[in-house]
Parts: C-alpha cells; sequence; structure tokens
C-alpha cells in the first residue's frame, strides 16, 4: 500500500493535477483462448493513443487470486491496503445506499424474515418479499423511537435494509442476532465488548418495538441484524496526499467509499452514459488537485456474462474521452477495480490492465493499443494496486527525492 | 531487502567471484514518446551481448513512485531496505567528504552563517561564500580545542562543513542549532534524549569556541549544526554475505555508503574516464569475492540536462568494459542506483535496467540489447533492487538449497 509515512516526509503542497478513471471490472478474458478480451475487442482509438505515448501495466486488486469485491478493489486503487484497513458490511450497505456514516455511529445491515407465534424464525428472507413490500416495513421502522438515540433506517432491496444509530458513546463491537438457522428465535444483540453493553442495550430496545410495529404484517414480521460496523476512520486524502480530491459516480456504494477517503462528492445524474458524468468533471476540474470518476457499466455487462454489451460500453468511455482530455489533466489513469469476464458473469482475480499517461514523465512502453496483453510487457510491471497512488503522485511532480 | 537470517542458514563459504558495476543514475526517458532513452541510444556492442546472453529485467530503488537520494538508492543496491536503514544527514555528509565514521562518533553537517552585533541571524548562508572562503573558515574551526573529545572538521562546499566528535559515551540525539529563519540567534544545542546531554554540552562549548575565532570574519562569522548522526551499524558484507568485498569509486559519497557496509575501499585517481577505475578492479580482483564499481559521471550528465553527454559516457563505459570481461568474472550485473532521465534533470522514481550475466547459471531472455524498454519483458521481471544481492549470490553458486 501507499507509504503514508514516508509519504508525509516527501510530499510537496503543490504539483500537478491528476484524473482517476475507473471503469468497473474493466478486466475481462476471451470467450476463446484465441480470442480477444472485452477491452481488446472494443474500438478504442483515444485510450490505444494514451497507451502508444504512455505507460502500462497490470494491477493486484488485494492479492493474487483473489477476487475482491468493489469495496476493497476501490480501497486499493486509494492507496489503503484492502486487507488491513476493512470496511465492516454494516458500514458498506449504508454508505452503499448514500448514508452518510459519520464517525461514532453505528451502521448495520438488517434482513427482514418471518417468526411464528412462539418468535421461532420459519424464514430468514422473510418470502424474499420485493422491494415494494420491504419499503412498507421500512416506513414502519421508521416510526420507532428511543429516548438517547438518533435512528437512521433506509430500504436497500427486497428484504435487505440499513439501520444507523447515531448519538454520543455508542460502540460496534456487537454479535449478529441472525441465528443462521430456522427454528430458533432471532438472537439478542450482545456486546463482544463491555464498551458496547449500553450500544447493544439499545439495539435490543429497537428490536423489541421493531416485533411490535411489524406484527401482522407477514410473512416479513421480524428482523435480524446483522455486520455491525464504525466509520473505518480511514486516513483522508487531505492529510495523507495534500491533495484536494473529488468523486464523480453515480452508484452510491462508490460514492461511499470515496467519501470515507475524504473526497468531495460531486452531485451527479448520469441519463446519457459516460458524456454526463465526465461533463461533471470537466464542471469542477479547476477546484481540484485530484479527481476520482468512476463507470458502473462495464461491471454490469460483465456480470450479466453480456460480452458485446461490455464492449460497447468500454467504446462509450473511449468515444466521450475528449472531455476529459481537453482539461489538460498533468497525469490520466484509466484502470479498473478488478476484473469482470463476461465468461465468468462475476469478479475475478485477474490483474487489471492499467494505463498511467504523464507526458513530462511517464516512460513510454511498447504497448500499441490498450488491453490485457499489451499491458503484460509494459513499463509498469504487474503490482499491487495500492500503490497506484505513490505512483500517480510521482508522475505529478508532488514527491520530494528520498534521502541524499 | 536481502533475507539476511534465511541467508545465514544458505551460505556457502565460496563460490563465484561477482561484479557490481554501477552507473549513477543509468535510468533515463526519451526525449518524446516515440524516441529512445540514453541508454538504447548509446552504441553499446559489449553490453548488448551481455544481455543478448543473459538475464534482463529493472529495479525498483525504494519503493514505486520514490526518487532516492544516492546514499539509500546504493544501501539498497547492497541489499538493506533503505526505509528501514537510514544513513543520517551528518553521516551522508561526513563521509561524504572521505571522512570514516566509526562506531561511536557524532557526525554532523555545519553550516557558516551571518550574525549581527546581538548575535542574530542575518544571512542562513553567509552570502554563500565560495569553498575558497569556506576553507580558510574551516581551517580557525580546525584550531578548537575541547577537553574530553576529539574534533574532526573538515569545509565540504561553499559555506557547508561536516564536524565529527569522536570519544567516550558520546549521543547523536541532538535537535538542530538552525532555526531555519533569520532575525533570532542559532539555537543551542539540545539534547532529545538524556543521553546526550553531556554531548550537547560539549557541543555548545564548541560553538562558543566557533563564534570566538569567527568574530570578525563577515560574513562567515558563525554556525548553524543539523542532522546530527552516528554511525547506522549496517551488518556488514563479511557477515551478511560471508564475502570479502571491495569499492571502486572516485566520489567520496560512494566510499563512504561502501564502507558502512564492510567494504574496502581502494584508492582510485580516475583521469580517463572509466578505464582507469576498471583497471583498479583488475589490479585488485583476484583478492576479492565481490567488487562493487561505481561510474559517476552518468548522473552528472542527466543531471546537466545533456541527453547527448549522456550517451557519450555509457558509450565510454562500454568501451571500457573488455578489462572487466577479461577478468572472467563469474557474476556480472551492471545497473544504476536510480534513473536521472536528462529531460527532467534530476533523479527520478522510474525503474532502473538491471543486467545480470553469470554464463554458468542464468536464464537468457528476448532481450537483444541493453535498453529500458528490452529489460521489460525480461527474466528477471520487476523486483526491488534490494533483491539484487540474493540473486547475485545465487548465479555464484553461493547458496545452498532451502529446505529438503
Amino acid at each position: 500500500m501507499a507509504n503514508f509515512e514516508l509519504l508525509s516526509r516527501l510530499l510537496h503542497d503543490s504539483g500537478g493535477k491528476i484524473l482517476l478513471l475507473v471503469m468497473d471490472g474493466l478486466g475481462g478474458l476471451p470467450r476463446t483462448s484465441d480470442g480477444l478480451t472485452e477491452l481488446e475487442t472494443a474500438h478504442t482509438p483515444n485510450m490505444d493513443r494514451l497507451a502508444r505515448e504512455g505507460s502500462t501495466g497490470l494491477t493486484i486488486p488485494v492479492a493474487r487470486g483473489i477476487a475482491p469485491g468493489s469495496g476493497p478493489a476501490h480501497l486499493a486503487l486509494f492507496g489503503y491496503d484492502p486487507l488491513h484497513y476493512e470496511i465492516g458490511r454494516g458500514v458498506l450497505e449504508a454508505t452503499g445506499i448514500g448514508l452518510e456514516v459519520n464517525p461514532g455511529d453505528v451502521a448495520i445491515r438488517g434482513n427482514f424474515c418471518t417468526v411464528d407465534g412462539e418468535g421461532r424464525i420459519t424464514d430468514r428472507r422473510a418470502g424474499r418479499i420485493n422491494s415494494e413490500e420491504g419499503a412498507k416495513r421500512v416506513a414502519l421502522l421508521k416510526q420507532i423511537r428511543i429516548p438517547g438515540v438518533e435512528l437512521i433506517v433506509e430500504a436497500v432491496q427486497d428484504y435487505r435494509f440499513a439501520l444507523m444509530l447515531r448519538g454520543e458513546g455508542l460502540n460496534g463491537a456487537i454479535a449478529d442476532t441472525d441465528p443462521q438457522i430456522t427454528g430458533v428465535p432471532p438472537l439478542p444483540a450482545r456486546a463482544l465488548d463491555p464498551a458496547a453493553e449500553r450500544t447493544a442495550a439499545l439495539v435490543n430496545q429497537w428490536i423489541a418495538e421493531a416485533a411490535k410495529v411489524l406484527k401482522g404484517h407477514e410473512p416479513a414480521n421480524m428482523v435480524t441484524l446483522r455486520g455491525f460496523a464504525m466509520d473505518p476512520a480511514l486516513p483522508k486524502y487531505s492529510e495523507v496526499y495534500k491533495l484536494k480530491a473529488a468523486c464523480v459516480a453515480v452508484y452510491p456504494m462508490y460514492k461511499g467509499v470515496a467519501r470515507l477517503v475524504g473526497m468531495d462528492i460531486i452531485p451527479t445524474d448520469s441519463h446519457d452514459g459516460p458524456g454526463d458524468e465526465f461533463k461533471r468533471v470537466a464542471d469542477i476540474w479547476k477546484d481540484y488537485d485530484f479527481v476520482f470518476c468512476h463507470i458502473k457499466y462495464t461491471d454490469s455487462r460483465g456480470e450479466d456474462g453480456d460480452f458485446d454489451a461490455k464492449v460497447k460500453v468500454i467504446e462509450s468511455v473511449d468515444a466521450a474521452l475528449p472531455i476529459l482530455l481537453d482539461m489538460q489533466p498533468d497525469v490520466v489513469i484509466i484502470t479498473g477495480d478488478h476484473s469482470t469476464p463476461a465468461t465468468m458473469k462475476s469478479h475475478s482475480w485477474h490483474p487489471v490492465p492499467t494505463l498511467l499517461w504523464a507526458p513530462k514523465t511517464h516512460m513510454p512502453d511498447r504497448a500499441q493499443t490498450y488491453g490485457e496483453r499489451e499491458c503484460m510487457g509494459g513499463a509498469l510491471g504487474q503490482f499491487p494496486a495500492s500503490e497506484l497512488m505513490q505512483l500517480a503522485l510521482a508522475h505529478a511532480n508532488r514527491l520530494a527525492k528520498y534521502g541524499a
């Protein structure tokens, strides 16, 4: 990961501007051994030019062979070792729907479930009710008040919701209430640390109220709670990199992770593909040292297993790229957070094609186009994604020499 | 870095002989994206043959994106993690002018400054007096005697000098006396650790005497002291590698670092380029297991921004190379300590082309010439410079198998 202690000794207060463009799940695989990947198939004249002029390589998101979720994968791109800095599931769920998790808040994943007359769970997912039914129950949960603590509850999807407790002296060291089996009642919230006793008591009060308001609303007449977590207290971009940083992303989850590292979240509506997001980047470019721009649909089409549709998303990004290049950034990094090969319909561990273009400082290599195989022989080699930020800072002339 | 504990279990007492040829600041960048680097431009038939026959790769001096000074960069080549083993500034300054820093010595960087009638600093660099003027003041400082401690003072350059205290029970945990601003007097030497109280008192006595002898010698009528440091107590080559090692270098700084790792320093005068140094290597080759030979001017010409002159230095090294190859070394490593692209006129973080030729054990790769782009696809990959010594020992058949 980025060596924050070392960087603190070497960072200049100023330097070039950095653009980090992440196409989620960019990396892919060919459909046949002699075929091309999604990125290699796509017609990408703009990215090909950047690859031809600049440096290429492959990034390893978390560790060799480990397919990451988007949370850890983005932490790595931001320079944080995702094995060291874990974002608890409750915080991911909450940030994922756009809730702001502040220091001291306890964030929790909630499931609706079905209990019988004796309070024993008969269905851990409440018959997998849909989002509309889930939202009706969440409206009931929103009515609950517990003295001494602010309660925030929002629907996530289907039978899932997020719960946050906000107030003084809260502690998230609490065990899941989901017993993971049916035929028994949900467990009470139990403190894993004496410091969490009071929080556990508050949670148990809330659970008792939830049981009351949900009574008769079968099949979702009870809740289980999991993944109790607090703000991971990630060091912020302004501290560790001396960068004024902004995030342009459409999906709440990515805004959430960016907010946790101290980026400003730029309100963005995308109706017309990458161009809308890129225009937002251009709008705010003059005000920031670093902008992270996130494209979701490469991953979505990979997850769908739709190779051709993923190719088209990549091509639409390339077609809109001049909007970003016209800003004349000093450093442009184009990469993915992980691979999502359409052939696998899932995130994978394959190293991610990475392109670094910084015309005053980059080392050109022999890549002629932007694609997995071209990147394999590139100037950057194959390296941990969490070291990318150091390269970005160096190429932006933001680091002094180490030692005499 | 080299795994000293592991090596201690695997090292043979004998094996092949290793030559480490370091061209300072060897790595470069092309002047245009479609151009060649300094090393790629240079006509180097001898090194090209070694690259064609042997293994190539790229070394990362300290960490990705970190441009190192020559001190840390050489420590890495010698197998020591430069983030773990730091050589204090005072020690670098002293060894840089050829002073031998022994265990127990305290080495300090000194600046001449100008003070007014009230003792307040009016110029922190004494009007940047030249080396001749500096030497006159150093002659005055040499007269100072303090009971209980040996004092060594030598001019460095312009307004800079080095001071060493030698004696029993000294301690270097002392804060700088340079207040970093004008309008105030120099700070007294202040112990950062109770164990350094006596040393700080001795330093303050010396400062008081320095003020007396410099009085009236404006603009350099006072001193400030910085970078108090002691011998970093680096494990020695004879211990960690079981190698009898020598250094052939022209510049004191490199001799200094080599001395700190236990190499014998071979007196060398170079008047006629690399050939002179290479003849010195040949003279002593039979007496050593390992010789480090340092070429300075690749870095100097890179720092000058003189691309063509750097090319010429590389060509002169190649032309003289047969002197070294005629010794029939078992392992030849040719690399740089860091990159100094002429286009940047400074040290940079770019990985350094590295060539390892050991005809009995090397893995030939596809490199046809010695250059950055050829090295990108080489047998050694891209790896930390501090792991190079392990490769050298292995290729010299000096390491037993690990485990059964």
